[in-house]
């Protein structure tokens, strides 16, 4: 099944579907419906080099979930592509995979429901076989699930973003997926409130349109690596992750942490200060991968 | 000493010789021999594809070692290789290895003591140069070094399963090997008790013959990754690892893990609960991994 | 900016700078002058095979710099460099990146000063693009940011040791550099007093003069990956980590490791007891790393 860089895969060659909205809707104190879409949309995942992306909701990563511990999730599943099954694995929750992760039909829509009982920042990404092909085309993004004690920290953070790592290969190459030759490693954000930045995973999209926050703020990062195949080694230039939370999980304290190596699949909410004005680089300190295009920026500015 | 998939080694040309089973026995309340050979053996790798590999006791990974936190290991190998000298370093163990992880000639045996002072899941191997070589040819298995004051979760868990990941490299060509280009990339399951099963690192070996458990169990699987080259960002679909030890040490607690990432020689003991009857994919999450071998599948019928 | 290994970089072609040594002076209970060069030398990186290096002070890895959690650095970088910027981003610090790891011109000299927050085993390396020429070609080392604390062993532990492993590729070569492909993986150490050992980073130069201990005594290392790529599991021969803190600080305490898993700039503070006399090799357990250098020896003699 590979591609050359210019060889569409034929039943998609002539699609390239708008953008569906995520729809998150609580429904009860504990019971969140969350509807998506997947579909096949164009994403620029470098300058002037547009990838026909595997997508949920258009977007790769898709859109940022965000729900309580101990909540119900009755999601959604529409594929809207004309020609290949999707699905859904999240990481977040307890449930058979061969009932609940289960293949949706093109034009069909598929319904699940399962609990997020852990708290943390997970992965969540389509689970249709070949995986590899599906998660590198682009189906994959974060779920939060926000702990029920909170984290420690919670009253000292005054910002918050998501940073997502993920790899681009040649279009849908499998060679080059199998053989781990990434041709783009890219990092991205997924607005967690209305009017926050939200970005696909497109080389320099986190230098053109940097991070912001203020002298003296406490910044926390949910950071997510997609992989499908490199881990992260996760840095923030000009600071160390005071407090580090592997997974998200409150109790999987770390503290003073350089670097954090996520695994692919691998999350973590990192926190830092930053004590003076000017520009952060973020990285993966895999400085090939970063070479390919995973670096970002966090610009401080005075008070 | 590049050979080609072809080429067998020559002094192993006409070797297959019968898996000899290992002798395990306890002989006082803090003493245990243990009897292994170095061994050439065909093993199934994938379907239709046997390797000549070199072994412990006929099987590559190695029979599993359960002893007990404080006992003294009298540890006898027997090198059954017609052509070649082996060893055995035991990661568990406190010695110097330049005495008691020496070089075993062909046809001889060899005697060493030595302390499992650590609990955990360690890795054992052949440490005859070039390691590279006898770690990839198959020389690698796992020792459960139980701890004394057992692991908090303890009475919570229903089952418990050994999960090996070892990498499989053109027949003894030490380019690929030194490369990092593995052919395959697989898990096996080792016996801890009679009748359970015993694999070889065989494609495919854990989705043939599923890990079985119950709705609702705990399950805990004793996990390694031997490599040589590669680190495993282990995961189970459907699931989260509400307990993590990492190499096995009660004291390593993590809670809530998606994704574990085990160092080329990193054990861990990872515990989950199964909710609902179905099939769990036992997974490494670096997809190109997984994509060669590396995934398995954990299946649960009701009560 | 390819080059083949023959091809030296030309404003370099003539340059090999005697090292500098570093200088570091104390004026303060909480205050140290850090004087460095940057500067481009010859190092031995394997037998018969001399790399001209960008250095921090004439050795690859730099030379280890020590200062007290809550330290102010005042830190002069001089740049010998006929050439090229040179800048030092120390991983120890909180500052702002833009203004103080900011590059400094040939021949001219920049002053710079941040605090030293947080306890740990951090890099340092040159900041300037492209970070991975600059890392990769020799610019790297490791600060030592001591604990007011202090860790809970310090009282048992009876040598200590900086080791280090960094990788290195074909001269200059931006190819196989970003497509990580090393030539060597390579362990080397720092003296942390006058007249103890202090290697580049050789193959083999921890074999030739391994590290020394005495039976019964606990070693510590301090331990860092610099990269520029790669991860590494680095572990012991003979021994167990019976106490690790991850990037040396002291709240990240595990226990009882085999192997610990370094990120690409990632450190430790690694303790083990050598029980017997004999040689305890050091490795990096992802055994193609081990091939291509990334081994030395611990050797321990009677008391
Ligand atoms: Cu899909
Ligand atoms: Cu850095
Ligand atoms: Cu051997
Ligand atoms: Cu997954
Ligand atoms: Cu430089
Ligand atoms: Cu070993
Ligand atoms: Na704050
Ligand atoms: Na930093
Ligand atoms: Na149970
Ligand atoms: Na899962
Ligand atoms: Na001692
Ligand atoms: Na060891
Ligand atoms: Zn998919
Ligand atoms: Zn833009
Ligand atoms: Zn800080
Ligand atoms: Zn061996
Ligand atoms: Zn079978
Ligand atoms: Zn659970
Ligand atoms: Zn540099
Ligand atoms: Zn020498
Ligand atoms: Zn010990």
């Amino acid at each position: 099944t590979t591609k050359t860089a210019t060889q569409v895969f034929a039943p998609h060659e002539h699609v390239n579907q708008k953008p569906t909205p995520i729809k998150i809707k609580r429904i009860g104190k504990h019971e969140v419906n969350v509807e998506m879409t997947a579909q096949v949309t164009d994403i620029e995942i470098a300058k002037d080099d547009t990838y026909k992306a595997w997508t949920f909701n258009g977007e790769a990563p898709g859109p940022v979930i965000v729900v309580n511990q101990g909540d119900k999730i009755n999601f959604t599943l529409k594929n809207m592509d004309p020609a290949i099954p999707h699905s859904m694995d999240m990481h977040a929750v307890h449930t058979a995979p061969s009932k609940n992760f289960a293949d949706v039909m093109p034009d069909k829509t598929g319904k699940f429901s399962y609990p997020a009982n852990n708290p943390g920042v997970f992965m969540y990404h389509c689970g249709t076989k070949p995986v590899l092909e599906h998660i590198a085309n682009g189906m994959h993004g974060m779920i939060i699930v926000k702990p029920t004690t909170g984290y420690p920290t919670d009253s000292q953070v005054d910002r918050e973003y998501v940073v997502i790592q993920n790899e681009w290969y040649k279009y849908n190459d499998m060679d080059d997926m199998t053989n781990g030759k990434p041709k783009y490693v890219v990092f991205s954000t997924k607005a967690l409130k209305d009017g926050q930045l939200n970005t696909n995973g497109t080389v320099s999209a986190l230098v053109d349109h940097p991070l912001l926050a203020k002298v003296g703020d406490k910044v926390r990062f949910y950071v997510l690596n997609v992989g499908p195949n490199e881990v992260s080694s996760f840095h923030v230039v000009g600071t160390t992750f005071d407090d580090v939370y592997m997974d998200g999980n409150p109790y999987n304290h770390l503290k003073g942490m350089q670097t954090v190596l996520l695994p692919a699949s691998g999350g973590a909410v990192v926190e830092f200060t930053v004590t003076e004005e000017g520009s952060y680089p973020i990285v993966t300190h895999q400085f090939n991968d970063a070479t390919k295009g995973a670096n970002g920026v966090l610009k401080v500015t005075k008070d």
